[in-house]
């Protein structure tokens, strides 16, 4: 079995308002030294085991098809071997 | 300057609605191979350099107090130097 982790955030010249939502309230609660907050999705997976190099596409594709809006959202994965 | 990755799940004992929909969404789509998916919250911060022992008990107050639920959500960080 693999497990996957994927990263689904806005891309860097996209506002992110959740992310400037939470870096006020950080702030309000006397957090002064968060800079800069950005907010973004988290997915774990676990997938069946078969070629690595198959998997990577099908996970890249449901990225691009349903777990990221790719014009607003850049996405990053990591797989690993589990079990 | 740190740059801190916080990730925020549900603790595993807890159903996760998101993640069961994803999932549905993604076998809709006929990818099988997916067993489970869970989905989370994932924030990107930068921080201002000062002691890493007293940026990870800010960090920590900070998932405490607002950016996790710990009576059903669990987080994890990592805090890394950058520039």
């Amino acid at each position: 079995m693999y497990e996957v982790k994927v990263y689904v955030m806005y891309k860097e010249s996209i506002l992110d308002p959740q992310g400037e939502a939470v870096k006020s309230a950080i702030h309000r609660l006397g957090y002064d030294e968060i800079q800069e907050v950005r907010m973004g999705k988290y997915f774990e997976m676990k997938v069946t085991k078969k070629e690595k190099s198959f998997i990577e596409k099908r996970i890249e594709e449901i990225c691009d098809r349903l777990l990221a809006n790719v014009t607003m959202e850049s996405y990053q994965y990591e797989i690993m071997e589990a079990r």
